[in-house]
Parts: C-alpha cells; sequence; structure tokens
C-alpha cells in the first residue's frame, strides 16, 4: 500500500507514517513528532557510546534484532590496538544481543553495504549513529544521523523523537553533458547554498535531470546532503528504487511519496546544461569551482572510495579512464570498492584488474583515509583529490595537507595526470 | 663464471669473493673482512634514521644508484600522520639521491619485493636494514640484516664490514608426507635448536630433501633463519635458482658454490619422513608442536602473508584449502599478497576469487599486521593463527594477545574450522 498525502512533503509523508495516530501529533514544520524506526545502527567508533548508554538507561535487549545493527567500518581492519579493543568490544555486545554484525571481509561501509543488503527501505525512518546515514535518502527513506545517546535509545525503545524539518526542492533541469556525474551534481548545489544552506532541512531531489540517475548516483547525492547542514537528502521513489529495493529487501516495506500540494520552504533549480564538472577546493565542500579554473593544481594522492564514491558505479567510471592508462610516477591511487559485493562486481566486471593494471592500491571495504582513519593518510604539504565527501581541514591527515573533493571520472583523470584536469584532456 | 672453492662454505665462498684480493684478509669463522655490497636498502622505519647518519657521516651521493633502494612497505598506505611523514621524507630522499623507490600499489614487502624483481642475485652481498633480510638466501647470497647507520655507510662507500660467521648444515632427509611444507621444515629446525641456537651462524641448507622446493618455498625457509639467531640462511643454486634469478636479474651475476672440503661448525639431520605439519605456540618461534598435539586451540583472526608466505605458492596452497569453503562465521582472515606480482598472478589464477568468495579480506601488499602495524592489530585475549615468522608477546597488537605461527595450508584450514587443525580434517 502506497500513502500519498496531498499536503505533505516526502519527508513530512514519512514522519506522518509514523507516529501513532493516536497521538494527535501534527506534521508541520518545526513540531516534535515521536515516531518509530524502521532500523537503527552504529559503527565501531560510535558503537561504544551507544552501549555506554544503553545500560546506563538500564535497557537490556534490542527493540528487533533484524532491525538493530553494528557495523565497522571505521578503522578496519583493525589499524591498532585502540581501534581493535573497539571491536571486540561492538562484536561481544552485538552478538551478546543476536543484533546484525558481520566480520571484515563480509561487510563494507555502513552506508553503502546496509541499503545494499536491503535493511534501508523506502518509506523508513532510519537512525544511524554516524552523520552520513543520510544516504538512505536515496531510497526514499528519512534517514539521518543521530548521537550515540539517541541511537542507544532507538535500539532500546524502537522509537525516536524529532523535528519536522522544511523541505528544500531542489529541481535539476536540463540534460547532463559528458563527464558530469551526480557527484557534480550535489558539489553544484552545496557550492550554491553553503555547508549551512540546509540547516536541519529535508532537500528533495526533483526535476528531469534525476530521473536517469542510476541508484549509485543517487546515493551519492543523498550522501552529501549533510554536507549542506541538511537533515536528510531524499529521492522520490520511482521504478528505479523499487526494483533496487525489492530485490534486496530483508523486510517489507511500503514506499511513500510526497503531495501535489506540498509545500517547500524553498525551491532551486540547477540547469544541467550548464553545469560542467567540478571541484570543491580546501577546506569546505562549498568551495566549489569548475575543473578547468583550477587545473593543473598537483596531487600527490588519489582516493576513490568511500560512502559517497565507492559503489560500482563509481569504479565504472574509474575504470573507464584508468583503462589501458598507468598512475603518475609521483601519485599514489588508493581504491577502495565499498562493500564486498561491490568488489565482487569489480572483480567480475575486470574493474579490479584494470586498477591493479595502472598501478593502483586495491584494499578491502573499509571508509580508509576519509575521514584521517588510515589506508592513506596525508603528510604535511601533500594534496589528495579524493571522491569522499569532506575536505576540512585535516580531515585525511596533517592539518598542513589538502582534500579536493571530486567524482570518479576527474579523480581518475587526476591519477593518470598528476593534477586536477578536466577527463576531456584525456585522449 | 662460477668460482667453487675447495675449502669454503658457501657463505665464506660469497665472502672471499667480495674481499679486496690484495687486502690480504684471509675468510675463516671468526675474521673481520672488509667486502664490497652489491645491493643496500632499508624500508619506511629504517630509513628515515639512515638518511640521519648518512648525512652526518658528510655523505653526499650514494654508491650506485641502481644499488640502493628504499621499499616503503610496513605501515603503508600511510597508516596515520607520523607514518605519512616518514614516507614523504623518504620519498624525498630517495628521489634527490635518485636511489630505487617505488609507489604502494607498484611495490611490495621488501623481502618478497626485491628478489622477485630482480635485484637480490646468487653470489651477491645484501644489506637490508631489516632483520628479515636474509631471505635472499634462498638465492645463495650472503643477505642479512643490519642497522640504519651501517646501512647508511654502506649506501655511501658500497662497501661494509662484518664477521665471517661459523656454518651449520642442514641436511633434510627423505620424503614429506602430504600437507607439510617448507614452512613446517624451518619451524622443525628452529624447535630443534631454539631461538639462539644459530647465534651469528650462517644456517646452509641441504640434503635430497630440499631439491624439490620451488624458490617460493626456499624463501619461507631462509626468511627464518634469523628466528634461529642466523645471520643469514643460505641455499646452493641450483637449476631452479639460476632459472628463476636469470628470468629477474637486473643486473649481471656470478653464483657461487660451498668446496668439497667445506667446514662446518655443526651439521644437523632432519629426516622429513618424520615430519608432521606444525606450529609454533606462543611466545616464541622455537616453541614448536605438531598440529595435531594442540588442535581445538580456538582462534579469532588468521593472516596469510608477510615476507615469510606471501608468494604465490603460499597463495595456492591456502586457496586450495579454501577452494569452495567459507571462512568460520567467528574468524576473520586477511590475505595479503607479498607484492603487486604475486596479487597480480593469484587474481589470474583465481585465488582472488577463491578468498573473496570465502569471506576473506584481501589488501594491498604490505607486511599489514605482522608487526603490529595495522589491517589486523590483536585486541587483549584474542588469538591469530599467522603464517608470518614471530609470535613474541605483543607482536600483532596487544601484550595479552597471541600468535601461532603455521603454513599456509595450516592457516587456512584454520579460518575454516575456527581452530587449529590438521588440514586432513577437512574432507
Amino acid at each position: 500500500m502506497e500513502t500519498k498525502n496531498s499536503k505533505y512533503t516526502l519527508v513530512e509523508a514519512i514522519i506522518a507514517k509514523h507516529i501513532d495516530p493516536k497521538s494527535g501529533e501534527k506534521v508541520e514544520p518545526g513540531a516534535i513528532c515521536r515516531v518509530n524506526v524502521d532500523f537503527a545502527f552504529a559503527n565501531d567508533i560510535t558503537t561504544p557510546p551507544a552501549i555506554h548508554e544503553f545500560h546506563r538507561m538500564g535497557a537490556d535487549q534490542v527493540f528487533d534484532k533484524q532491525r538493530c545493527a553494528v557495523v565497522q567500518d571505521h578503522f578496519t581492519p583493525n589499524k591498532d590496538i585502540a581501534s581493535a579493543t573497539q571491536v571486540k568490544k561492538i562484536r561481544e555486545f552485538a552478538k551478546a544481543k543476536k543484533m546484525l554484525f558481520w566480520e571484515v571481509g563480509r561487510v563494507g561501509v555502513e552506508h553503502a553495504f546496509l541499503p545494499e543488503q536491503g535493511y534501508v527501505l523506502p518509506g523508513d525512518i532510519v537512525l544511524g549513529a554516524d552523520s552520513h546515514t543520510c544516504t538512505g535518502g536515496a531510497l526514499g527513506a528519512l534517514a539521518t544521523g543521530v548521537g550515540s545517546s539517541d541511537l542507544a535509545a532507538a535500539w532500546a525503545l524502537g522509537e525516536t523523537w524529532l523535528r519536522v524539518p522544511e523541505t528544500i526542492r531542489v529541481e535539476y533541469t536540463g540534460k547532463r553533458k559528458p563527464f558530469v556525474t551526480s557527484k557534480d551534481m550535489i558539489l553544484a548545489l552545496i557550492g550554491m547554498i553553503g555547508v549551512e544552506g540546509a540547516n536541519y532541512m529535508a532537500i528533495e531531489f526533483a526535476g528531469e535531470g534525476i530521473a536517469d540517475l542510476n541508484m549509485d548516483e543517487r546515493f551519492t547525492m543523498a550522501n552529501m546532503a549533510i554536507e549542506a547542514g541538511g537533515k536528510c537528502g531524499l529521492f522520490v521513489p520511482d521504478e528505479k528504487t523499487l526494483a533496487y529495493a525489492k530485490a534486496r529487501a530483508k523486510r517489507e516495506f511500503t514506499p511513500v511519496y510526497p503531495g501535489a500540494d506540498a509545500k517547500y520552504a524553498k525551491v532551486i533549480k540547477i540547469d544541467l546544461n550548464k553545469l560542467e564538472p567540478v571541484v570543491a577546493l580546501p577546506h569546505l565542500p562549498d568551495n566549489v569551482k569548475p575543473v578547468t579554473e583550477v587545473k593543473d593544481m598537483k596531487i600527490d594522492q588519489v582516493f576513490i572510495g568511500s560512502c559517497t564514491n565507492g559503489r560500482i558505479t563509481d569504479l565504472e567510471q574509474a575504470a573507464s579512464i584508468l583503462k589501458g592508462r598507468k598512475v603518475h610516477d609521483d601519485v599514489r591511487l588508493i581504491v577502495i570498492p565499498a562493500s564486498y559485493e561491490v568488489y565482487n562486481q569489480a572483480m567480475e566486471k575486470g574493474y579490479i584488474q584494470t586498477f591493479l593494471d595502472a598501478g593502483a592500491v586495491i584494499t578491502t571495504p573499509s571508509c580508509g583515509p576519509c575521514l584521517g582513519g588510515h589506508l592513506g593518510i596525508l603528510a604535511p604539504g601533500e594534496r589528495c583529490l579524493s571522491t569522499s565527501n569532506r575536505n576540512f581541514i585535516g580531515r585525511m591527515g596533517s592539518t598542513e595537507s589538502e582534500v579536493i573533493l571530486a567524482s570518479p571520472l576527474v579523480a581518475a583523470t587526476g591519477a593518470v595526470l598528476g593534477r586536477v584536469a578536466h577527463p576531456n584532456e584525456l585522449k
């Protein structure tokens, strides 16, 4: 059964579906609502404090073992004794509570792995103790990051409270030029509205320009809603959404849609006809420039991966550039498939071989260097061109290093040329 | 031209070839000789102090750019800011001196990568600022670990001094039973003579039992000579040695042989007919037991890789066990090919797919968790079954963790069963 309500935006419609009908709570921007939670997860960094809070509030069991997960992805395979001790602790907790848990080699970056495995579904309210939980919005779910305490409460109760966000509707019109990806589309938006441009608001992606995006491309955009301050970034479910979800769903789900009379706090239009490949220069994701304006910036490292751009479509794009080419002598290229499923697909399609032939590092699913964890940390003075989501000062290592955000196409081009460059420079 | 001298052991013959004939130095155990060095290398940990000493002694250029190498392998891809800063420093030094240097993705664990790339050759004297430099002895080279200061002097001068070691001849007779590998052969020796049993001596491997070992299997044995305290562990060159070296050699080389009247300090015989698969229990490599005596010891992690057992023969053995099987739910299996060439071979032969299918982590060439670096560090109370070379207290992480050394066959079996077990338990 589908829920269509004439006056709700997508996020409001999802919240309306999750409140107790008897509560009398009104679903309108600014209202506080108590909602059921469909799925709740934390990672190797955020689970230990969640465990502490879970016990402190006197909880014993999680509300539903199949809806509560612990995903090890940030500093795994265990980077050091501290991370090993954390993972041991979260493993023991997950096993004791019979929650969902997977060993390294059979898991992935939480925001790639959980949707891919059918745990995040259209119409859901999903809480994750990680800011990029908003990635799940690609499926038409209200997926949002919370602190470990709220997550612990959700594990215990299967409920949370939230303030209904206002919604910005972002309409992409026109047609993308060659080499323009969904990463460029979301960076362009963040460049326009700034890193606080959607503070605590929902972003609803719309327009003909998103209809042709596949699910991987949508995950990239939903993932970065938080980089504009958004509470979540949602796509209205379409045939692609439902096909993706049905093939993977671990439980029943009901997609939810915005109403024809939904009220948006703001409508932003972006004309794809005018969009070029872009990068976000240090040190904020809104410092967006067309690639052609900043070409010739030298780079020391390229990272292709993360919850933003570590899926098969991303690796396909990177491989299309790297096929038959070599990584520049002065550059190290680090490729990290976002999940073991992506790794397997990339094996099957020959991309792993392409990366190996090019002279890239390919390593096991992990957040890797994205948040300065491991597997490619930057020294002072070094610069990385990265498909990840944040280029804050010190994000990938030294506070004297720099991160430039880009699409997999631009990142792979940079790996070959040793500098920022438009992919059309490669003939 | 081959050098055969009637009274020299192999190590003495190599030294004799490298002294200045006019010096009048006698090559006999205990004598101090000044010798030319054919190749000298250091890694990301030992290069920074070598650079310091190189400058302190007023050196400007290395003696031969094609014979001096810096290999990044221990904490790479950069684990953290400290390791990134180290690698940056050694990269800049190597480039300034025009020494051999390779980026991650195009390199491997030094003791696998350098012989494989034809930089360590029969008859050579090779110095490495790493204890497992002895691995090169598989090629009939005097390859030995030195401190960073001696290494820096060798880079500057192309010479070093050394005390001529006594030689233990170890004769393997008989025929190996199924599932007995060269790892079991070297562990058996270390178990017999102890971790100080060959202190500052050369081990010369001999006997019909080694003739059928391929080069990979010999590298495993030479690699662990240091675990008995040996200065080096050498194999007399045979057809396999020469075929391997000729196919890869980056320069001319002259194999060297022991004389028929060579004097050995000791001769040890090991009857392969009586050898079973063994493991070395915590916390020393000489704490060797037959697998069948200690089966049922539970394990949390399995590591297949390292300069000891990360070559294609090792991955082939592991894949033969894992093909069509799954890693135990409670075990994480970490597989690290020792070089990009090994990684490529394992791709071609389908082993990488086998490991992925089994649920293993496969990651880029690196020392990984072997020395407690990264990519699989142990928490307190955890136990790892490992194909590496050392099981000292705290070697792979917490001082309250344990490492058990084993062959790739026993390690892979453990990954499937979740405990130490003889491979013949798998039907």
